[in-house]
């Protein structure tokens, strides 16, 4: 008699149906429950594809049935035995259940490994109740539940249909190295020392940016890679140091020509994968009007608070607060939520609106609109009943409107009134989960540059960014108003991607080269062997890059990015369940042609132990 | 008057075809060739998709004749025109352009940009006239060859096509972590530093080998990957520090399990891609017999010269050389070649037989066959004649037949042989090119341990090999007998993949370890997390991962693997187009926690210098 593993199974755990009723199967899986009840064990046997009530009972075979009494939670076992109808035998059909119909009367078992307790319930799909730390440490188990499944098996028919789609619009996919140069001064790498070539590094590729730039160089046309990036960052919450973009490039392009395949692609994928039909084209909305009705970049258009900016109008109003500010923006809050809104909860939100991560505004005006448009409370004593018409008027106040305020510079009135909008969004509950609304954006026209800490002017993406054609004359005599061609996709207020069209005229790069205070020698080191390439007849070209981890997230209802990454790092840079990283022998070190540094706090520069 | 970039192309140059005859078109692309012939100027336009003949002449518009003589090879440009029969008017079509038939007559040129004199010839195919650094340092011209231009776009279609494949099959795609655990002892990995954990490394991937296990361990069922993987090996010819695997693992897995979905895309690949059928199945060859008949784990298996094994034979033949050997083969150069092979090839093929690469033979044996079976020459002297009969027909000799005969211990007779049967298939053109054979071969049932260098036991793959069932209890008693689940797929003998069954039972992998010689604390150092993964009914698995590079290499016909990698690096891991690895600054190594030790050569301990 031939092991059932060589058999092999017949069906999978999600398979059988009421007509399949009176055959002979062969399932393979694990123990997810079991429960035993009139003599005879149920189990319901788990795998990817679903759950199946499986039986032992003496009435059924006398062998299976005692072997049966040993089995425990995420055993894994094979099982062969009939088909039967859990409908005419005993009218306990399960309706949670696509197999619910059915149940497999087990004549033969199989055990293909025992499992020690879990650390925690696998059968149990409400992961809140797990200790984080414990379940990276566990991935292999916390993996088994069936959301994550669900995260992993959408996350990869994501990746599956956007090759398929790309390729079918003529893209071409086309590998990049990781190990690359390293260029002093860009984001933060992470260095690899090179053995063969001692005291020389690589670095981790941040993105294939430069790689794919050549490839339009080289006439390839269309590209796009479903690629990992590596970012030495300080982590933050949703922050990986190892994260996978989908990278697209094309020659001959404009910004419309990227728009319409990664449309297509959301489509495609929407469509697909959630069933959803989305719009043949996504909203623009340039960055200025993105700041000035949302002050973001990445607008959440699910729901309304839109800006009303009264600078103009409150010139000369007496309000010194207003007066004296560059900007003033507010947010009326209509009657139906702003009755709601006592004192205390104002007060609140003027502490909130105070924090240094809202913003840190100085302070947070706010009213309370009346029934004929006039103000009550808060700011409505320094400013002139007619003038609180008006803005009541502009502001589309109804009775019982809370109006809010921030009067500051550009940047902290459009952050706080930012974070203030996304705060009463959650707290008000004014976007509804449920109704799955998928608002994707164009936001288009981003400054080229801005300014740094130390007031220099810097790329906002990139130095390769296409400045608008009407804008280059200003690059040198008014870089702050050179807006380029470039573009970030946004959906439900997050960026999921973002591009640009790229310089391809050497006459605009050493304008912009010199925009930046750029010399030659710094040119030729960090960028040499691209404008080298820029000499032999570069195409116009263009691309995009988004982010498939966070996409997927979003796809999948996920709550971290954690949920849709297979084996996450901390925000240490930790692996918990292999325990990385680890010390490295000094030999391996020596081999390398580097030594370890005096840590941090080790007084008398004692080189870090190691395990080896 | 718009331009041409923002209006778009309406074809490629590789598209239009007599019947678009009278159009108007837009094509963009690079200036291949230009000629200059009775008053016009006649450029071949070239793009990823072909090339088509665009005409400037004064009688055709008079503006864009003259900006037309300004162009130079390479020079990337737009031109709108109309299509006209090159069959009709001049009865010069071009039979070797797809777009033969037609010409494009200029309307209007835009040139989006200049090039520079290349520094080889672009529009020439022909790469072997060119320095192959020259070609690596201007690697973004070298890919607009359209030789090269084929490779990829054949390797982007290897990945699409495997990857809907394999989803088609049930696998889901599933992303590992590059960034892992550093396992000192192992292959030799590259390693990053920790900034965030000072003192410590991670190390980059070799392959997603454990993880892999852990997905099965998860309940994935079927995964599969296309992925990176990282070896600081000392770069032989053929080899990358980087590299692409098809990676495949499935649960409840037999070795016909993994074969059949792998033997399934190959089928695909050639028939969609070399519209080539390949057989339904491929031939299996245990590792046995695999040595016996070709010396190799890897035979080629398109052309004979099969070894003969004479060890039984030939003892007590009264021969020295044969009689004190191990093992006694030879191969039968039949008489249609080996009557061309004289004294003076003979001595070579002695000298070759004698190197280190080729096995280091002590000697070569040999004779030649008379009409009647006996032999002269050589070793003829030494063997009677009646035995001479005897082995002449074992190997299947006809006159003149060069019999070769290697006798030593059992690794240096299979392995001299080997070199000596390639060597002839390449000297005597035993594989014509041109028959495009495909052999692929399955080759089973490894020896799970290898003897390393001091005579311990070794895994051959790795310690998670499963042995064969029967051989289990060999495993402490005599571990040289020990056959694995393990498999290499073959293809002209090039090993194109490899895998096993992974052990899943806890006393078998223990058996193992003891027989390696591992103790408790190294196995919970190494392996611990997937241990204790496995105390938690983990499902029989086991998978193959197959050289993408490779594959491509051969599917293409390309010389090197260079020619099918879009960056690659030297051997001595430098890419000389972007001049990396380069120095760090030492700010950033200190935030790293290491500094330089001193470099070799250097007398005075002196750290390298640093071009930050």
């Amino acid at each position: 008699m031939s092991t059932l593993l060589e058999t092999g199974r017949t069906h999978t755990c999600g398979d059988l149906r009421l007509s399949d009723e009176g055959r002979e199967v062969i399932l393979f899986g694990w123990v997810n429950f079991r429960r035993d009840h009139g003599g005879r064990i149920f189990i319901d046997l788990r795998d990817r594809e679903g759950l199946t009530q499986v039986v032992f009972g003496p009435d059924v075979d006398a062998a299976a049935h005692e072997a049966g009494g040993a089995l425990r939670s995420e055993d894994c076992i094979g099982v062969a035995g009939k088909v039967v109808s859990r409908v005419k035998n005993q009218g306990q059909a399960n309706p949670n259940l696509a197999t619910g119909e059915i149940e497999v009367e087990v004549t033969r078992l199989e055990v293909f490994s025992k499992a020690q307790t879990p650390p925690f319930d696998v059968s149990k799909d409400d992961r809140l109740d797990t200790n984080e730390n414990l379940r990276l440490q566990y991935r292999y188990l916390d993996l088994r539940r069936p959301s994550l499944q669900r995260n992993f098996i959408l996350r990869s028919k994501v990746g599956t249909l956007t090759r398929t789609h790309m390729a079918g619009q003529g893209f071409l996919e086309l590998e990049t190295p990781y190990m690359v140069k390293y260029t002093p001064g860009g984001a933060r790498n992470f260095l690899v020392p090179s053995r063969l070539n001692p005291g020389t590094f690589y670095a981790l590729a941040e993105s294939p940016q430069i790689f794919k730039q050549l490839f339009m160089v080289s006439g390839f046309d269309k590209y796009f890679q479903i690629t990992r990036c590596f970012r030495d960052e300080d982590l933050r919450n949703d922050r990986q140091p190892e994260f996978t973009q989908i990278d697209v490039e094309l020659s001959f392009a404009t910004p419309e020509r990227v728009f319409e395949p990664i449309e297509a692609l959301m489509r495609k994928l929407w469509g697909e994968l959630l069933d959803t039909q989305l719009a043949e084209s996504f909203p623009r909305m340039t960055w200025a009007e993105a700041m000035d009705r949302y002050g973001s970049d990445k607008p959440d258009t699910r729901f309304g608070l839109e800006f009303t900016d009264l600078t103009e109008k409150t010139r000369g109003c007496g309000f010194a607060v207003f007066e004296k500010a560059e900007y003033v923006k507010g947010i009326c809050l209509p009657g139906e939520h702003g009755k709601g809104y006592g004192r205390g909860k104002i007060d609140k939100l003027t502490a909130f609106a105070k924090k240094r991560e809202s913003g840190g505004a100085k302070g947070l005006a706010w009213s309370r609109v009346e029934a004929d448009g006039t103000w009550k409370g808060g700011s409505a004593k320094f400013i002139a009943p007619e003038l609180q018409k008006q803005i009541s008027a502009d502001m589309g106040a109804d009775e019982g409107s809370l109006l809010l305020f921030i009067a500051d510079d550009f940047h902290t009135t459009h952050a706080v009134l930012n974070s203030i909008r996304l705060h009463l969004r959650d707290a008000l509950g004014l976007v509804d989960p449920k109704a799955k609304q998928w608002n994707f954006l164009w936001v288009t026209d981003f400054p080229l540059f801005e300014k740094n800490g130390e007031g220099n002017w810097t790329s906002s993406h990139h130095p390769f960014t296409c400045p608008k054609d009407e804008h280059v004359e200003l690059l040198l005599s008014d870089p702050g108003k050179v807006l380029a061609k470039a573009y970030d996709l946004v959906l439900n207020g997050n960026e999921v991607g973002g591009g640009s069209i790229r310089i391809h005229r050497s006459d605009v790069q050493a304008k912009v080269f010199e925009a930046l205070g750029l010399g030659e020698e710094e040119r030729e080191q960090k960028f040499g062997f691209l404008l080298d390439a820029f000499k032999y007849g570069p195409p116009p070209h263009g691309g995009i890059a988004l982010g498939l981890d966070r996409l997927a997230m979003l796809m999948s209802g996920a709550e971290s990015l954690r949920d849709v990454i297979a084996f996450p790092k901390t925000q240490k840079g930790q692996d918990l369940m292999t325990h990385c990283p680890t010390p490295a022998d000094d030999a391996q070190l020596a081999e390398l042609f580097i030594r370890h540094r005096p840590l941090p706090g080790s007084e008398d520069g004692a080189e870090p132990g190691n395990e080896g």
